[in-house]
């Protein structure tokens, strides 16, 4: 099977004529140079807590991760999985009166991991970062959605809580995105695997979307799988520039999924597009089709499978003709920032990685 | 004016016919015993800060209110104010998983009170209340949403955190409520004048709905009002049993309305029916009703107004033909618990109360 062919799943027919299309004129994308949402200038990543320097301490076992926009970004989300855990995600309906998000919390800890917010909330209150509401006063509007992983690798009560948001918001900063076990994908699985944090973005270089950046982040915690049991991956097919690092055929010593109810995949999409409420929502539902694409099933029972847009709106030019676009490539960068995460990952205390599963595609 | 009449306003004509119908065998309705939520089986309210016992001491400027089910109730909510601060409502929608929640928390704070929930989920999960997730732990579900009240009396600094939810979960008790300057109601402000917290019940006692209890708390921070100048509550057609002390005509020295872009109102419901999370949300739906009835204007651009239905089933009759009669229950009790509200109050460092306006009508 060649490199190109072990990309390919039940989608690869669709992905050729998808990728003639892609390379025209209208389409043509790239990676940013980070690959990571932090192309997207202005926004800021934070992660608590990162792996130890010392390499014989054990990984973290759960954490939060912030995407901070200290500006204010237009904000959107698309709540489809059927256990969620959200807060402020009512506010971000088009009809409702704060038009722009400070942050957005992504933690472990199951709704215990709520809390997470508080901290980010007083971190971007100390900074003079938030909703003005009078006398120099500001409320940060910073939605947050959960995952499930309290007492897998820890008791049950080890979970984020203010500290973890404070520490992660103390943390935020562009430039490069450290994947895999950190922040909110510390404690993450992923169809009997082990899940992650990772990260993607594109550039897109020709006609009228010229200039429009597209980044995400993930943590996947999923029921779902993101590959079949030949370690090919679902999203495999969207890769942009060579950034799966696949190299062929290898064995099928998968391990099945285990809990189908106790998972959820939430995720960031942030673009430099100037977008209103409402297209930042349609983004955020077609951003969620990447979540299709890349793990299967997606957004069942026990999923409370959550993506946020932020747009900074940084390129100024009326987005009202590119919202498709920008949501089909929102889709894209998330399914690839789903196979990133997976590639990134570390084995935990009782679930394989992928790469201790499939060697041969994780070259060091 | 008769002591009718003062109750009276632009619905009085439409009260004249509900009445007629409402005394019928199939609406015949009372206040519970104690004319508060917790006539509700099961259902407990904490708040916290309740008044000082020294009538020297200044009262609360803010606080938290938890409605608590610890068998736990089939959760709705309707979210039509327009700048909401929530938590944990997407999980209540009625295709996702969890069908039951342990609390929900009022207070205020605005966006930063959202931390009033984390300490009563520390709280609860003490006490072994929540969704089991296995191994012998839960995690309380605990929807949240939150009233604009910070800087008012107080620095902007001063508002609620996990402390309040702790401590209000902590005093959590069945039996009277008290009402005015309390738990989410202490910053309260509501159209020029003090807003606060008001409870109010519903027993039915006829036909297929005998034996329904419909219990409201809320707490009223609208930038509508709740009276006309002349002092004529706009629900008081609504009153059972002569639950309201208005007396007679009084003057108009009414204080206008202030800011119209920093209020919130906000309430649970509860009932002893058997209800579906979808038919829970039809009530919810319904209940909002009540405020449209006794505040003036609601739901606006400032108001994040948001109206949780907590459903314990302790009646396990099929409720499915009830549905409409629980909701009108709803809405009406809700509004009466408005007036309740309004009625507490006491003025606080800069607004009169209603009684400080209209002393005739609140008799010591």
């Amino acid at each position: 099977m060649s490199r190109r062919d072990r990309r390919s799943s039940s989608f690869a027919s669709a992905a050729a004529v998808f990728t003639l299309f892609s390379v025209s004129a209208a389409w043509a994308q790239t990676p940013g140079p980070l690959n990571a949402i932090t192309d997207v200038p202005g926004i800021e990543v934070g992660n608590f807590p990162l792996p130890s320097s010392d390499p014989t301490s054990p990984p973290p076992i759960t954490g939060t991760t912030v995407v901070v926009s200290r500006a204010g970004a237009v904000g959107g989300v698309s709540q489809r999985g059927g256990a969620p855990g959200t807060r402020e995600t009512d506010l971000l309906r088009p009809e409702n009166l704060v038009e722009k998000v400070n942050a957005v919390v992504l933690s472990g800890g199951s709704a215990y991991g709520l809390a997470a917010a508080d901290g980010v909330m007083l971190c971007l209150e100390a900074q003079g970062v938030g909703f003005p509401v009078g006398g120099g006063h500001v409320v940060p509007i910073v939605p947050s959605a959960i995952l499930f992983d309290p007492g897998r690798c820890a008791a049950f009560s080890v979970r984020p809580n203010a500290s973890f948001g404070e520490a992660a918001c103390q943390a935020a900063k562009g430039g490069p995105v450290q994947q895999g076990n950190v922040g909110a994908g510390a404690g993450a699985r992923s169809g009997g695997s082990k899940g992650g944090l990772g990260t993607a973005s594109t550039v897109l270089t020709a006609g009228a979307s010229n200039g429009i950046i597209v980044g995400a982040i993930v943590a996947v915690n999923s029921s779902g799988r993101t590959f079949d049991t030949a370690g090919n991956f679902y999203a495999g097919f969207l890769e942009l520039g060579n950034e799966f690092p696949l190299a062929g055929p290898t064995g099928t010593d998968v391990v099945p999924p285990s809990n189908l109810l106790q998972n959820t995949t939430i995720a960031v999409v942030a673009t430099n597009a100037k977008l209103t409420k409402a297209q930042a929502t349609k983004v955020a539902q077609m951003a969620d089709d990447g979540l299709a694409r890349a793990i299967k099933p997606s957004h069942g029972v026990g999923d409370g499978d959550t993506i946020f847009v932020m747009a900074t709106g940084t390129d100024t030019r009326d987005a009202t003709n590119l919202v498709s676009t920008i949501g089909s490539t929102a889709a894209d960068t998330l399914s690839r920032a789903v196979v990133h995460a997976i590639l990134a990952a570390t084995g935990d205390c009782r679930v394989k990685s992928y790469c201790e599963q499939f060697p041969q595609n994780c070259p060091k």
